[in-house]
This record gives structure tokens, sequence and C-alpha cells, in this order.
């Protein structure tokens, strides 16, 4: 196991619901499974006037979300924990806060022992990174002189490729990247890590993995719930924003990257890197308006419940033109890689919350056994990401019986069957690597930009042009005609029910 | 669903044990599915004077192999089934006995509609072959002037290359191959089919299947039992004889045999040839002492009792050097193949009953996870074929937690997870496809002898050479010694427990 030093992690924006939320309970289970160094102090800083105690009890003792491990008999614990969280309050903006921030977290460092090693977290929305940054440069707390200085932001990291650019080139003047870690919770999940080890640990689909032998890639990223409380946020940034360009193309960044040199995180970041930077990029408004589809779930009734459409959401434009399902085609340009489609699709108000990669196989080259309905049983490996992580591969088999009848049959592994064990939340492992100073599951600059660099086109086409809004039902695999995309006898692999009246897709704006 | 033509089945050796153990129950269960035709009529010949009468009570109405058929209400069906079986007293080797055989044949016919098609099948032993064959022949039976003529034949085909040649050219002067269905029940068998399908049905395997990717093939077919009251036969013949020569070499051929051209019996027959031949024949004594091993069960205590040794066994010499265990190495000499090496092994007296193939795939070639133990982690693709039919691909997949730690995990399918309905018995199957004609599953003349021309060496070089005997307890994996062919970090996959206080092994003579 890695070493963790001794060190002190400073939320910015602790008062709000994130830190309660994800941020302390992370913590609180690396605490409960020795993860923690010996010396370790976290410092809450917002606007918010809390003190220790409140902050103490806002984020442990009276969060309800560590209502279970406080039940299970873990007050004693949690109350020792909760002595090492300090308050500090602050304004984001205000240079002036900053000098009795470095005192606080200086007298704090010298209590604790905490090696003057520093973490800083930005809980805090984008804007609010520049003044951060500078405000801790301008104080000397990002200068590695003493211990080390690293930097967390979340996402979403940048709006457009140009505002990437700039909040990176920000960054930059105060911190070293090397000092930075832009999470992606996408990157801590087991299955998505586990995509790496499967390709390159094993010898049997490694040599299968290009387009000798792959007819195309497909992946859905699903949610069943609507946009719920988020609309002021969701409404300008929308499903390729929101999940594609950070979750999704990580996700296909670590399907087609080329084996790296090592596991160590530069050498894989180079290759995701290299693999982003390899998307066709769509300039052409011919090829955009017929390999983009974008629509909004519709209002519809969904196991007996009637369920709002999304422009009559809360805080959204009731004319607005934000995609809640977003799918597209579209090719890498590299060697392994040439002319095999990618479809990529993600939404809210799905039939079911589902992530899954299917790597769809080419029909066998000649056919030895008569069956004309050979290509809907090509094999296909199905990496399952949420729910049921684990890997399904689909194949055919002699039926019993006089000659040799073919029938799909499945080869099945659950990721929950190698294990007993407490498996770390996304957060949890993200926040120990950072804490332990490993970047690989984090996204690097030139990766982020390389990901906008892609999406941004396709952003600015659906602006600027009247490419169709379709609506779709709510609770429906999205718009039927999205089938199109996928010319020719293959269709989307919707896992799961249909909804029974569907009334298929209509063009709303 | 092919058609099957009327006809009649035409046994010898009707009052021998195979004719009441499998042939007939075979041809109830093809009567209960329906796959007879319309006019059927079976017509039993041997030495013993039975009467219709006595022949139908000892194979159908009072046979203890029909029991189960009979309790479950089946007793008027049976008896209707019974009504069209006949029997005919008859010396094999006594020509003068066929002219009143050929005219009951002919009566049989007109009474019943068979249009003048005759299976003959031998249920005797392989020396009858010939001079029933000749019998035949002369009364003109063997002509397809009017319907067609067919003949079954029991193995073991021969006793050496040269014994399986006399045979070949015995059968050969009163029969066409294209009417000779020479009989391996093993072929009939699901799984082994299935690895045809395996192989050419699906994209992902076939890429694989070679040199480049397949580091070793493993076969092992192991019997819990001894060899029973079979003394007699089997000393005489051996394990190499009575499961390598045939079943084994079958198998062999259908893992290493190049894509047929067709799914067609001559074109699968055509590919099997080829891949026969290709095996290298070993010559050297050299190679012979060293990649060949044989031994013998000896008394041993399993699960509390006493079980005797191969040479304490009923009807077995006291110093006989009839192997109960063959373990080969050897090569296939061609361009799919060269260089990987293939270990099959075949005993009595094993821990438990299971014939299954391995495919071992080779190690990554690059290692990109530290990890010194991958080797023992590589990809294997595990073909069961019984029990528990069905295939395992054993894969490396990502250990929960930081870092990369790779754990060995199983993609696992269940040929009885495939269907409900019954699946046909081998000799149920083999029976039907040459009332059709198919001869897919059955192995031709020069398929035989290329399966001897590589056995005869080994079998040679044991009769006169010195090597030795080893002996292993009964119960165990086979002689310890026997690792030693799989030189370096492989072992022999041994499925479910050993032997407690196994001793390993001892040579005895």
């Amino acid at each position: 196991m890695n070493k963790t030093e001794n060190q002190m992690l400073v939320i910015f924006g602790a008062s709000g619901d994130l830190t309660a939320r994800k941020l302390v309970p992370a913590i609180v289970s690396l605490a409960q499974d020795g993860y923690l160094p010996e010396n370790f102090v976290v410092l809450g800083a917002s606007r918010t006037p809390y003190s220790d105690g409140e902050f103490r009890k806002k984020v442990v003792l009276e969060s309800k979300y560590l209502d279970e491990k406080m039940e299970n008999g873990q007050e004693k614990f949690l109350a020792e924990f909760s002595d090492k969280l300090f308050y500090h309050e602050l304004s984001d903006d205000q240079s002036s806060d900053y000098a009795p921030l470095k005192k606080r977290m200086e007298s704090l460092n010298s209590d604790y022992g905490t090696d003057a090693n520093y973490m800083f977290y930005l809980s805090t929305p984008p804007s609010a990174y520049g003044p951060i940054s500078k405000n801790l440069y301008n104080q000397g707390l990002t200068e590695e002189d003493q211990g080390w200085r690293r930097l967390i932001v979340e996402k979403p990291f940048g709006y457009s490729l140009k505002s990437a650019k700039e909040l990176n080139e920000k960054l930059h003047r105060y911190f070293k990247e090397s000092q930075i870690f832009r999470i992606d919770h996408y990157l801590g999940k087991e299955t998505v890590q586990n995509l790496l080890v499967t390709r390159f640990a094993n010898s049997i689909f490694e040599p299968l993995w290009n387009r000798h032998y792959i007819h195309h890639v497909e992946i859905t990223s699903a949610e069943s719930g609507g946009i719920g409380k988020r609309g002021k946020y969701y409404d300008k940034s929308g499903a390729l924003r929101d999940m594609f360009q950070s979750h999704l193309l990580q996700i296909v960044a670590l399907i087609i990257m080329e084996p790296p040199l090592s596991a160590d995180a530069e050498e894989i970041r180079n290759e995701k890197l290299k693999a982003l930077k390899s998307l066709r990029i769509m300039t052409d408004p011919e090829v955009l308006r017929r390999d983009t589809i974008r629509a909004q779930y519709i209002s519809a009734t969904v196991d007996g419940k009637e369920v709002k459409g999304y422009r009559q959401e809360e805080n959204v434009d009731p004319e607005s033109k934000t995609e809640t399902y977003a799918a597209l085609k579209f090719y890498v340009d590299n060697w392994r890689w040439a002319d095999v489609p990618f479809y990529v699709r993600t939404a809210k108000r799905m039939p079911t919350k589902v992530t899954e990669a299917v790597i769809h196989f080419k029909t066998p080259h000649h056919q030895i056994f008569k069956d004309s309905s050979m290509h809907s049983k090509d094999n296909k490996l199905i990496i399952r990401i949420q729910p049921d992580e684990g890997i399904l591969i689909k194949f055919g088999v002699k039926v019993p019986g006089q000659g040799f009848k073919v029938e799909r049959a499945n080869l099945d592994f659950y990721y929950s069957s190698l294990t007993d064990s407490h498996v770390m939340e996304a957060y949890e492992r993200l926040l120990l690597d950072a804490m332990q100073g490993d970047a690989t599951l984090y996204a690097r600059a030139d990766e982020v930009e390389a990901a906008w660099a892609f999406v941004d086109p396709i952003l600015k086409y659906w602006k600027d042009s009247n490419q169709n809004v379709y609506g779709y039902s709510a609770g429906a695999w999205g718009p039927k005609n999205a089938d199109e995309l996928l010319e020719g006898h293959h269709t989307w692999r919707n896992p799961g029910e249909q909804l029974a009246d569907d009334p298929g897709f209509c063009v709303i704006s």
C-alpha cells in the first residue's frame, strides 16, 4: 500500500452541499478503513459564519449523510474524528481574507503536525477557481518549499474549449500542472479502471481490439431520473457538457487508447491524450446534421405517474433547446480504429439507470454454418459499468440436436462475485489517490482541452444551426429516429424494458 | 429437419449386451421423439435361438434398460413398438445362413414397406466384420440397386495401423466407403460438436486460435472407475488404444483443424484428416522415452474403501504392462500450430470423471501492471466435455482498490442453461444421422488410419523397449512425474480434489 503523508485538507465552499454529502463521508470511510495518515486535519473554509463546533455538527455529528454510520455504534469514533475538523470563515474572492487563513493553517499545522502538506479542495463554482488560486499564490501557499501543495478542482472544468483553456491558464499561473487534480468521479469507478486491466492484463482481448475484428463500439449512459432541482445549472449545460465531454469521453479514451508503456500515471495520461486527439472532429455541417442527435424528454406517464417534460421543469426556459438526450456517431482517426464507427448516447429520463460499453465484433467472415441471421448473433463484449458491474460476452453455441444450428449464449462475470470486502466509493478512492499524489485517475489539462476540442464544434452547431430538437417520452429509450444513426442491421442495445405506448419521437423545435 | 427414409435395421450380435443396453433404448427414444420413418423394422440376428417374442421381451418388454420408460406409462407405446422387432437365428461366419436371412429380410421388407433400405449394424467383435460383409455381399445385399445399404461398425476399429488397414481393405471389397459408418460415440456428444461452432460461428476465438496466441493445449480424459469386468479386453488394449486413438484424437482433430469450406460431412472430414496427418509422428526413441508416459493404478484406499490395483483385477495378467494411464506430449507440424506443445492424458481410477480441453493462451507479451505471478493468471479457455458441459474463460480482472492488482476470474457458460428440451444421447444422435445418411460425425477410413499412424510407433516403443511402467495410487491424478512433461511453470490442471496421502508415483516395471 502507498504511504499517505501527514497533511491538511482545506475545503473551499465547505458549507455547500457536496462537502456534507460526498466529501466528508468519503473522509470518514477512509478513516474507518485506516487509510488516513497519523496526523491529519480538515479545515473548512467558506462564507457562512460557522464555529468549529457548528461545522462539526453539520458535516459529521448531525449529518444525515452519516446517519447509518452513527447507528452502527460508531458514535465514539465519529466524535473523535470530528475533533480533527475545523472551520474558517472566508470570502473566496476577498484577498484580505487569505492572510488570516494562512495564519490559521500555520497554527493548525504546528498544533497537529501536518508537515506543511496542504491539499486545497475547491468545492466552489468554477468562477472561484481563479481568485482562490491567485490568493493562495499571493500568500505563498502554492510554493512547495516546505511540504507539498495540491489543488483538487471539481467538474465542470470549463464550459467550452475557450473557457477550459482560460481556466487552465489561470491555474497554471499559480500551480504547476503536477499539483492540479481535476476530479472526474467516473474514473474512480472500479469497472472503468478495469477496462485497462481487461485490455492489458489479458492476452485474449487485445489481439481483437482493432478495426480488423471490431464492427462498431456502442456506449450508453442512461439515467432514469430527470434533472431534479438542478434546472438552473442544467439548462445552461445540457447532456453533452454534463456527461459526454467528461465521463463518456474518458471511457472512450480508455477503450481506444494504445497500450501504455506502464501503468504509471503519466504514461496512461499520455496515451489517453493521444486517444482523445485522434477523435475525428466534426466540422462539416452536413456531417454534424447527420451524425449528431439532440432531444428533450416530454411529459409522459411512467409507472402510473405523470412525469413532467423538460421544458416544464423548475428553472428551465420554456423554450429551451438544451438537450437532455445526446447521441453521436463519430470516428477515430488512427491506425487501429480507422473506419470503425463509435456510437455514444447519454440521456435523462430513460427506462433505467445504466452505463455500459458494447464492443460489437464483426460477423465471422466466412459462413460455414447455414444461418441467415448470423449478424444478429455477432459476438459482443459488454462492459457493464453500472449497475451489475461486470463483463458479458455474447457468443454462439451449438443448439443441441442434429445439424449445426447456432444460438447465442452468454459468458458472464459479475464483479460482485470477486470480493466480499468493502469496495471504495469513487470519491473515497480518488481523494485517497490525490492525498498520495497519484494522478492516474485525474484528468490532465491537455486531456480536458482535447475533449473540449471534440465537443466544441457540436455545441456550436447546435447553438447556431436549426438542428432539430426532438422530443422523446420520459421513460423511453430516446427518440426512435436515433436508430438511423446506426444504419443497416444494427440497433441500439436497450437493456431492460421498453415503454409500452411510446409514440417514438416528435420534433419539438 | 432431414428426412428419414423407410428402412430396416439389421443388428448382428443382437443377443449381446450392447443391443439391449444402448442400441434399443436409443431407437426407443427416437421413436418417442418422432424421428423414426413411417415404415421401420428392426431385425436382430445372432447365434442365440430366440423367437421374435423372446427377443422383444429381452430388449424391450422386460428390459431393465427401459424400466424407467415402462414406469412412465409408456407400456402401450412400447408394446406397439416391440411389434416392429424381429429376430433371426444366424451364425455370423456360416455362409449358408445368409440365404435364409436374405429371404427373411425380403419378406419383412414387402410386409412392412421398408423400401429395401437396409442398415446393417455390426454389434460384434471386429473379427466378424470381414465374414459378415463378405456373406452380405455374396447375397447381393450390399448392392444399392433398389434401396440403399449401409454398414455401421463399432470401435475398436483395428488394433494397430496394420490391422486397421486390413479391416478397411476387407470392408472396401464389399462396401463403398460412403456406405460405411464407423461409430465413435464421443463425436455424438454435443460439447464435442460445439467445438466446431465455438471456433467457426464466432469471430472472437478463431483469430486467437494459433501459435501466436496459444502457449499450449491440454486435454484430460479421466475416469474414476477401474476396468471393471472388462479385464480380458482391456489387458490387450490399454488406455492408448481404448481412449486415445479414437476419442481423444478426434477431439484433437476438431481443435487443430483448419476451417472447413462448409459444415458438410466430406468437407469436415477432409479437414480432420489433414489435421490428423499433421501430427508429428514420434519415431526417435529418445523423444518417445521423454514425451510418453505409461502407468497403472495400484491398490489404495479411496473414500475409505480398499481399491484393487490393476494387476490384481480379474482376467489381468499379474505382470501386465498394459497402461491404465497414458500421457503424451506431441507437436502438430503445420503452419498454424508449429512449436505449440499438446499434452493429452487419459486414465482409469482418477479422482473424478471428467473430460476437458484447455487452451492455454500466452502471457501478455508486455507487462504493464507489476505482478510477478502473471503466468499463473494466463488466459485459459476451458471446454468442458463432461460433466458440467460448457465453456469457461479464465481471465484477469482488477482487484477492487488502489493500484492495478490483477486477479483471475471466470467467464462461465453452462450448456444446460441453453435448453430445457431433451438433449439426444450420443448413440441416439449418431444412429439417426446414419439412418439419414449423414456421415459428418462418423470417422472415415483415412482418418482412422491417420490416427493409428500416430499411435502405432508409441505402442511399438512401449512394447519393445524397457520404458518404465509407473504406478499411481488408485484415486490419484496419475503418477506425479507426469508433471515433468509440462516443463517449466505449468502443471496439469486437475479439476477437483487431490488424494490426501498420495505417495506420488513409483516404478513398477
